[in-house]
């Protein structure tokens, strides 16, 4: 079966974070996220009803929740979020992109 | 929640592959493998029931297929072995370690 890298196809220039789905079937949806300088809204949260499992590539970020401390995530830190912890993306580096691997226990579909 | 470094508690002498439960629900199983130098048995063909997607973190590694080209494995790269598909780890670096993330759609149990 053919490879392909993690890094590939990143824009140079980023006006939104870019959501590239890797794969997915009824059990798992893993999804590449690409950052740089983008954060959740204010006053926005995550509640999502499965597990997500999440690995900084390259890059830094923090995550925030509502009910305890922050995530700091250098390059190599990974941390659940189990099903309906309210989290949001405080912030991610603005000099360098920030790649995310997140797992969805389930499609949101 | 509290971060996890993925090269975390890697021991300097590897005498099987290390493997790692890093997150596991009904619906995905998540593990770090750790190699070096290792490969399967001779002969020896994994045929699982499930989808796997795994990604080469470090190091380098090839798998090999039953019905199909080989994949060379180099950091960064991830490929996708759906269920049934019958492989096995042809060889992995022996210079320095190799470490895997392995996306199992279902737990084999």
């Amino acid at each position: 079966m053919s490879q392909t890298h993690i890094f590939a196809d990143i824009p140079k220039q980023l006006p939104e974070e870019l959501f590239t789905t890797l794969f997915k079937n009824p059990h798992v949806h893993i999804e590449r996220i690409v950052s740089q300088g983008h954060a959740s809204a204010e006053g926005f949260w995550y509640d999502q009803p499965w597990d997500e499992w999440v690995l900084v590539l390259q890059g830094q970020a923090q995550l925030a929740y509502e009910d305890q401390a922050d995530s700091l995530l250098n390059a190599g830190d990974y941390v659940l979020i189990t099903a309906h912890t309210k989290h949001r993306v405080a912030w991610t580096a603005a000099e360098e992109v920030t790649v995310w691997l997140a797992v969805h226990s389930c499609s949101p579909d």
